[in-house]
C-alpha cells in the first residue's frame, strides 16, 4: 500500500462536512475509528499491535534475529510515531502525518529488503492536543510519569465527564494508567515526524528539517468576574463589565508579545451568561504564551498579567489568574540530532545542510525527551498554517519525509543494541 | 392570599441552585411550570384564564354589570401584566413582579369591595426577553402585528429548534400565531408594572414612578472572520486573529457610548473553534446600543462600526455587520400618563409629585403602545441591578407598587366604556 492510499484511508475519519476540519477527540467515536484504522494498518503489515496502559497504541516490527528476550522490550527498540487526535476543526496533518509516515517508512524499509537489528515500533499517543481534557500530551505525560495518574483520571471535559469515565466507556481500564518504565526502558530512541507549524522550511526552500528545541510555553487561565446587569438601563459608571478588562488584556498581550519576540494568544474565551441584552457576569479566557527563552516568556506573561490586573481594577472587576500548564525549554538530544543530520545530509559539499529549527509547538517528543533520546523531523508546510482546515503539505514533501524517516530508522535500527544505559533507560544505539 | 405568598409560590420555578439566577425560557419545562402557576393563580381567584393564539396568557375579571356583550372583549377592558420568562441567570423581579402585582392588585380591589365597570385582565406575555429565539417581546409583537408570523415560526434557538417546533412540542398550535385585532380591539388601556432597571427612583427617594418614554435601541451582530492557526508557531505578523479587532471594538464601544450619553454593551460573544492552543477562526459578537435620542444612537453606532472596520482591516480580518433588531423611541400615551400621575399624586402640595422617568429597557408595553393607550409603573430597585440574580426590590416597595396599580386600575375600570375609538381600537376610558 502506498503512502497516498494509507493517508487517504484515514482522511474521512472525524472530518466535519461543513468546515473540512477535524474533530478527533480522545475516547470519542471518532477516536475509536482512528484506533481501528491504526490496528488495521498494523495487521495489514503483520505488525504486533497493542494499547499500552495509558491508551497509547503501539505497532511492533519485532526484531527477528534475537527471539530470546521479551518481544519488543529490553531490546533497545527504535520508535517513531505521533498522534491521531486533533484540535477542534484542526487540519489533517498535525499528528496523523507522523503515524502514517511511520507505517509508510516501514513499508519502504521492507521494500528495500532491510533487516532490522533492533525492534522498530510505530506509536500513536492519546490526547496529544488536550482538546477534550485540557492537558496537552496527556498520553505521553502519563507514560513518562510527567503527570499524576489520579490528577489525570479526574480531568473533566466540557460536559463534566472525567478522563477516567471516558476511558472506561471506551473499554479501557483507567485504574492502570501511569508511568510505564518497562515500556520506556526498552526504547533506545524516539523520532517523531511532524508537519512544520510555521514557514521556516518554506523560507529555506527545504522539504524536511530537524528540530533543535521546543520553546518554553504555558497556559494561563484568567477569570474576570463582574456583575450581570441590564444592558439597557445600567449607567456606564455603575457597570462592572468583565468584557472590558478582557478586551484591554487582549490588546496588551499582543503588545507584550511583540515587545519580547514572543507569542501570546487568546484562543478560548467564555463570556457568561451570554445574553445580548445583559452585561456579562464573567469572562474566562485562556492565554497561550511562548517565547524563545524562559526570561522572555516570563517577561511577556508578567507584562500581560499586570495589564490585566490594572484594567480589572479600573472596571471594578475581580481577576483570578491561574497557571494551568507550563513546559520549560526542551532541547532535543544533541547526539541523536547530529546523527539524523549526518544521515540526511547526502548532498554535496556545496549544498546546504538539512535545516535545524526551533519551534513553539509542544509535542509528545518534547515530553518523551525527558526519558529517552528523542529527535523530530519536520515536513514543509508551504503556508505555515496549522490547527486549521487550511493546514497542508505537498505530496512530494510528504514522500520526502517518509524517505528521510526510513533512512533515519534504518540507521538507528541497523545495528544491534548495546547494553541498556542506566541514565536513559533504553539501550544505546 | 397575600402578595408575599403569591410571590413566594413562583420563586422556586426555574431557579438555578448554583447561581440563584433564573432560566425560564419560552416553551421549556420551566416555562410550562410558570404557565401552570399562572393558571392556578387565576383559578384561585375565579378569573377566567386562557392562552391567546400567540401563547400569551390572560386571566379575566369579567365585568359583571353588562352580561349582554361578549365576555372580556369589545368592552374597553383595562389590562395589566408583564412576562414570566427570564434572561439566562436573570433575577426574580424582571417580568414576574408585574404579573404577581396584577393578581395582588385584583385581590386588593376585591378586598376594598370595588365593583369594576369594565373587564380587568392580567396578562403574561411570551418570550419577552428573546432569550431563547433572539427576538425580544415576541409574544406582544405577534399580538400587535409587529412581526411576520412566518418569520417568527422560523426563528431558531441555539440548538436549531424553531419557534414553531418548540411551540408545537409545548402543545400549542404555531399555525395560528399572528395579529389578534379582536383581542386588542377590546382593550382600552394597558398598564405594565415593572421593577426599575436603574437607580432613578432610588436617587429620587420614591418607591414608585411612571414611565415617560423608552429610548430607541437596537442590536447589531458583528462577525469577525480571521484564520485559525497554531498559537505556538504562527508569527504575529502572519496572523489573522479575529479576537484582536473584537477587543479593539469593545474598547471603542465604551468610548463612543461615553461620548454620546449612550449605552453600548457586548453581552454575547462566541469565539470559535475555541481551542486554547489555536488562533480563533471567527468571533461573533452582539452589540446592544441605546441612547436618549435617535441622533445620539445613530452617532454612537456609526462610531463603533467605523472603529470595528478599521481594526479588522488592520488585522486582515473580514467583518460583516448586520442589524438584528431596532426599536425607535416609544413615547407612552401622554393622556394616560397624566391620568396615572393624577391618581397617584395623593400627597400634599408641598410633596414631590410621582416621578416620571425615561428608560433604556424595552418592554411589552413599548410594543403594545403602537396599538393601545399604554403606560408603565416602575418599582424602586435600590441597587439598580437587573438581568442578574442580584436584582432586588424591597417588600414594602412591592406593596406600594401593588397599591399604586390597584389605584390606577380602579380609576381606569371604575367608569363604563365609551363607544370604541376608531384610531386605537379599544374603547376610551
Amino acid at each position: 500500500m502506498s503512502f497516498t492510499e494509507l493517508w487517504e484511508s484515514l482522511l474521512p475519519v472525524g472530518r466535519d462536512a461543513a468546515t473540512g476540519g477535524y474533530r478527533r477527540f480522545a475516547w470519542t467515536e471518532e477516536d475509536a475509528a482512528c484506533r481501528g484504522w491504526f490496528i488495521r494498518a498494523a495487521a495489514e503489515r503483520k505488525l504486533r499491535s497493542h494499547p499500552d496502559r495509558n491508551g497509547n497504541l503501539w505497532a511492533w516490527w519485532d526484531q527477528p534475529r534475537t527471539a530470546s528476550g521479551p518481544r519488543g522490550s529490553g531490546a533497545g527498540a527504535v520508535v517513531t510515531g505521533s498522534h491521531l487526535d486533533s484540535v477542534p476543526d484542526g487540519g489533517a496533518f498535525d499528528g496523523p502525518l507522523g503515524v502514517v509516515s511511520g507505517f509508510a517508512a516501514l513499508d519502504l524499509l521492507r521494500a528495500r529488503g532491510f533487516a532490522p537489528a533492533r525492534p522498530i515500533a510505530v506509536a500513536a499517543f492519546c490526547e496529544e492536543e488536550g482538546a477534550r481534557f485540557g492537558v496537552a500530551c496527556l498520553g505521553s505525560r502519563l507514560l513518562a510519569g510527567a503527570i499524576d495518574p489520579r490528577a489525570a483520571r479526574a480531568l473533566r471535559d466540557g460536559d463534566g465527564v472525567t478522563f477516567a469515565e471516558a476511558m472506561a466507556a471506551a473499554g479501557y481500564d483507567p485504574g492502570r494508567i501511569g508511568p510505564d518504565d518497562g515500556l520506556l526502558g526498552g526504547i533506545s530512541a524516539f523520532v517523531e515526524l511532524h508537519i512544520e507549524q510555521g514557514r521556516g522550511l518554506e523560507d529555506l526552500g527545504a522539504p524536511v528539517g530537524i528540530a533543535e528545541a521546543i520553546w518554553p510555553h504555558g497556559r494561563w487561565r484568567l477569570d474576570f468576574t463582574g456583575r450581570a446587569d441590564h444592558a439597557g438601563t445600567t449607567k456606564l459608571a455603575d457597570r462592572s463589565d468583565p468584557v472590558l478588562p478582557f478586551a484591554a488584556t487582549v490588546i496588551s498581550a499582543r503588545q507584550a508579545a511583540a515587545n519580547h519576540r514572543a507569542l501570546a494568544t487568546f484562543g478560548k474565551v467564555t463570556a457568561l451568561p451570554g445574553a445580548a441584552n445583559a452585561i456579562c457576569a464573567s469572562v474566562s479566557a485562556w492565554l497561550d504564551a511562548r517565547a524563545p527563552t524562559r526570561a522572555l516568556l516570563d517577561a511577556t506573561v508578567a507584562e500581560i498579567l499586570v495589564m490585566a490586573e490594572r484594567a480589572s481594577h479600573k472596571h471594578r472587576v475581580r481577576l483570578r489568574e491561574r497557571q494551568e500548564s507550563f513546559t520549560p525549554t526542551v532541547e532535543f538530544d544533541a547526539r541523536l540530532r547530529n546523527r539524523l543530520a549526518a544521515t540526511l545530509d547526502t548532498s554535496g559539499p556545496d549544498s546546504p545542510a538539512v535545516p535545524v529549527l526551533a519551534t513553539g509547538a509542544g509535542h509528545d517528543a518534547g515530553v518523551l525527551a525527558a526519558r529517552v533520546p528523542t529527535a523530530m523531523l519536520f515536513v514543509r508546510n508551504p503556508s505555515g498554517v496549522s490547527h486549521s482546515p487550511a493546514e497542508h503539505a505537498e505530496a512530494a514533501d510528504c514522500e520526502a519525509g517518509v524517505t528521510a524517516l526510513a533512512d533515519v530508522l534504518a540507521d538507528l535500527a541497523g545495528t544491534g543494541a548495546a547494553p541498556p544505559r542506566r541514565t536513559q533507560g533504553g539501550g544505546g544505539w
